[in-house]
């Protein structure tokens, strides 16, 4: 068997020394490497296969990392990691101590900027490329941005600014028409047109001061490699249209671009999803949010939902198949959710507004601004809340505590399980006066008969979950589960209570004053960050009513928690089962 | 002397009374009005001189408040604060318990949405366009939005996704080609050419599905309401091109925009700006940043400077002025604002990113996953921290301490006083490792000798300000002033010992051991909010070290604060002097 070409190939100067025609053969081998290693190890697939020519010409063409390239988002860069050094290292990514499933600047030279987060690439390779220019460097500055992203109001800020510089700037759009869910909006439909040739080439981008070339087949190398070295020798911001498809080169992939945007462990062969275990699984919380908004919509007619592009990941999808009128995917437009929620919320809809708990953080001047000072009743629910495992880093759900906290008239609740939710979701449509953060995390919960009928909850009511005598344990939410395993483990079962505090803010005062007068100790453990979170209030309310007993908060310390999966995060910053179990146990042990 | 048309006109009933040809007299009178009011009480000027033909024409071709009319930002809506019920009341405007500077849902029906950030209200008229078809009521929704804001990415967001709806969305572009300092970016340039007809018209709104029209004159009282009457019947969201003046009518607001924006006290009749004070005074804070990045940049050459539309208000206009290429004004774009400097950093740039306090709210995500993950040691300036007086409660910069402190690396300094202010950026130009935020207050300190030789700050130093035997009282920032004054007052000089911690981030533990041993009773205080603040830091400190010294903390609490003076403001959350000293009195004469 003929040895690869990829297995000469360890780092950029190497793809250099292969002839143009060459590259086929190399894109195929590259393809290939990348299914077999994610139909095992899992991780982004369909993106990553749709630039493998692109990436491939970038690396052979410019002189990278001298050259800058930035992916946005950075989905679709595992060709760029494998060509850059990490091709034998590739098998341990996004897993516990080994490389991330995004580029990052820590691990690789050639990983100019950190992404994760949509749209930034533009104003980062900006910011590189008017560097250079200060500094009297030569150097050329890359950014490749997907149609989903460019859409955001932050790259086209980027674009804004861009256009009135001499930057050294290439953008290059990779519309392959989809996100992680099929893109929407006014520049998409745009976009679709000059791919069609509906539209004149003096287009949007050149308004923008933007040279614009294509748009051309980002599948073909030779054209490709002509037209990137051609636009090298363009001065100033110039805009490169490539259209790919997304799973490029596996049937499934391009056939079913959603599910195989991260499928899991697939056949690498035959391209099939593994079966999934016939065991019978407690569900997603993302899909008890997903099926009670339609069962809760169907009843309540003023009920909206809102998704900045996550109908998938957040299963806002099965209200868009069955409720279309009402439900909304806006694009990775976060910041415009939010306010697009308040504005029907001054009208008297019942607005849920579903996002990442992580990319909340993109509108939080619109929570302030437009929904908490106005005292709208918007519903958000933000999914992935707390540490998210995998996707590591830039994904973390873990300030929405502090960031919310500290802002007026807001609720915030945290529900333990599947049932809660569905019940928090059933109160908040139920004529709340006030807007309320509905935070839940990732995967699935632990309630295999979830579908119970709705209950009202009583907003600030924290209840005990179990009797204790001396230690007051106070946990909030889903991480409540493992606060009581831990506390069946530690054998110190009659010294230890356990409460859910379920609501961060308002703070069940009555309850609180009941523990303070009560314990000996408390404990409150949180999956948020520690500075300025859920513990944080209870020594606030502590400091406020002059209580002394001791108080000892856990959850995530003041550092970045690295890409693992949940379960070993959790177990770094020791709020896993066992980790608590040992705490209670010498916290018992000393009271006794 | 015949009486004014206005005097008959409290609501825009009473205007449609009028004939079309007495609209130009109203427009005068009520041009006459604004002047009058402003010349005394001050306010926003130039903005609402240029749209009041703008403002007459809505009025009286749409029915509000059925019809739904949201202006962006909201400096512009002093006209229509004056045709709807709040003509007799004006005088008060953003005063103590008169009317807000800006439309309020409180204040009146007229008022849609609460506004004050830029570009919030395409989104908001959309989520109202699409209430109203889904809730199947005939209205229109009119957005208001300038050159300068609609260049803001929210703003895009809000575009593309209304371009894909059927919504009864007319979106005007107010166009003076100015937001408080002249509008810059790539779609200025584009719409200058529009207006001087080097473009085509099938445009950039166009092709995000919007029907295009103008571009006209704003100024044109018959144009304005032939148009709007011909768009009340054209369905779809669409999109009118107007051109204004601002500062329309009165000639050194036509002369100097800038300066006119919010001119204070001037001469209604000759438009001259009242004398300053001859008396020596100490220098805004905005004034010192100003000089002094001008000052180091002098020297050291990496130093850039960046702010999202304000270099006037920044005082980044004499680095723009002196340096111009290392100044950047990047529009309304805090976002990109924040990842260019992070891109820029990488390549070893030593960037002051200055953003008002309560703006950095629109790029949080940006601090958190471009800088602080990365670790990027990006200077953000931030300016306006604190209660911010007379534009209220959309403007305060009080949340800043509670949402930065959450975030790894993050260092958090606040000058308490223009010294400390040079000081800390001589510092943080000099090879700083983490990224750091310096926060200082609106308006001027109280040190008129200024401008001494640069010294080094130690990074979390706290620093005693006055000796005492038995209560710590912990400030940080200008906020110490304040406390200082208090301390005289209260008479108990003995027993109170002043620390300013200045460093609210990495925080002084050895100094604060010092402290806690030390002392019986601890206070803090800070002009930020109290949840998640500079007080829980010092809680949470108590907390993990095992301290059971009371600790009482001072600071915003859980509510929004309305419009007034910043004294009267500090007032009412018990932070001014004389309640400071009320309660060292109290406290000093319990633990004696």
């Amino acid at each position: 068997m003929q040895k690869r070409l990829l297995d000469h190939i360890d780092f950029p100067s190497d793809l250099k020394l292969l002839n143009p025609d060459q590259l086929p053969q190399l894109a195929k081998e590259l393809r290939e490497f990348i299914i077999d290693i994610v139909a095992t190890k899992e991780g982004h697939l369909g993106a990553s296969l749709g630039v493998v020519e692109l990436t491939i010409a970038l690396h052979y063409v410019f002189n990278t990392p001298k050259d800058q390239l930035i992916w946005d988002v950075g989905h679709q860069a595992y060709g760029h990691k494998i060509l850059t050094g990490r091709k034998d290292i590739f098998h341990t990514n996004r897993q516990h101590d080994g490389i991330s499933g995004f580029p990052k600047r820590d691990e690789s030279i050639y990983d100019t900027f950190g992404v994760g987060h949509s749209s930034t690439s533009i104003s980062a390779a900006l910011g590189m490329a008017i560097a250079s220019q200060l500094k009297g460097e030569h150097r050329h500055h890359i950014a490749v941005i997907g149609d989903a992203s460019i859409a955001s109001g932050m790259a086209f800020e980027g674009l804004n600014h861009a256009g009135v510089t001499k930057a050294n700037l290439l953008v290059i759009l990779n519309d392959n028409a989809i996100g992680i869910d099929p893109s929407v909006g006014a520049l998409k439909q745009y976009l679709t047109n000059v791919k069609k040739g509906k539209e004149r080439q003096d287009n949007i981008f050149e308004a923008l001061n933007f040279d614009y070339s294509g748009p051309i087949d980002g599948h073909d190398l030779p054209e490709l490699i002509s037209e990137l070295e051609r636009l090298k020798s363009v001065k100033g911001p110039k805009f490169l249209h490539v259209i790919t498809t997304k799973g490029k080169g596996l049937k499934q992939a391009e056939d079913d671009q959603v599910k195989y945007h991260a499928p899991g462990k697939f056949d690498s062969v035959t391209g099939d999803l593994l079966p999934k275990s016939t065991i019978e699984q407690a569900p997603k919380f993302q899909d008890v949010f997903g099926h009670t908004i339609v069962e809760l919509a169907k009843h309540n007619t003023s009920i909206v939902g809102i998704t900045p592009a996550m109908p998938t990941g957040s299963s806002l999808k099965y209200m868009m198949e069955q409720i279309p009128e009402r439900a909304f995917d806006v694009g990775i437009a976060e910041q415009h959710a939010v306010t697009l929620a308040a504005g029907m919320t001054t009208q008297g809809l019942t607005v849920f507004c579903n996002i990442y708990s992580t990319f909340l953080q993109r509108a939080y001047d619109q929570v302030i601004h437009d929904v908490a000072l106005q005292n709208l009743p918007v519903i958000f629910c933000l999914d992935r809340s707390g540490l998210v495992g995998e996707d590591g880093a830039t994904h973390h759900g873990i300030y929405d505590l502090a960031y919310l906290r500290c802002i007026p008239n807001m609720i915030i609740f945290a529900p333990r399980n599947e049932v809660e939710l569905r019940n928090i979701m059933f109160t908040a449509q139920n004529g709340l006066e006030h807007p309320i953060a509905i935070r839940y995390p990732r995967g699935r919960g632990h309630t295999i008969n979830w579908k119970q009928p709705f209950s009202e909850i009583e907003i600030g009511k924290g209840i005990q979950l179990k009797k204790g005598s001396t230690i007051a344990v106070l946990s909030v939410g889903s991480i409540s589960h493992n606060v009581a395993e831990a506390i069946d483990m530690s054998k110190t079962n009659s010294m230890i209570s356990h409460y859910d505090m379920r609501f961060v803010k308002p703070l069940d005062h009555k309850l609180l004053h009941h523990i303070f007068k009560t314990y000996k100790e408390i404990i409150t453990i949180e999956d948020g960050v520690l500075i300025g979170g859920f513990g944080s209030s209870i020594l606030e309310f502590a400091s406020k009513n002059n209580y002394t007993v001791p108080v000892k908060t856990l959850g995530i310390p003041d550092t970045f928690i690295e890409h693992a999966s949940i379960k070993q995060q959790h177990q770094s910053v020791k709020i896993d089962a066992e980790n608590l179990s040992i705490l209670f146990r010498s916290t018992a042990l000393r009271q006794s």
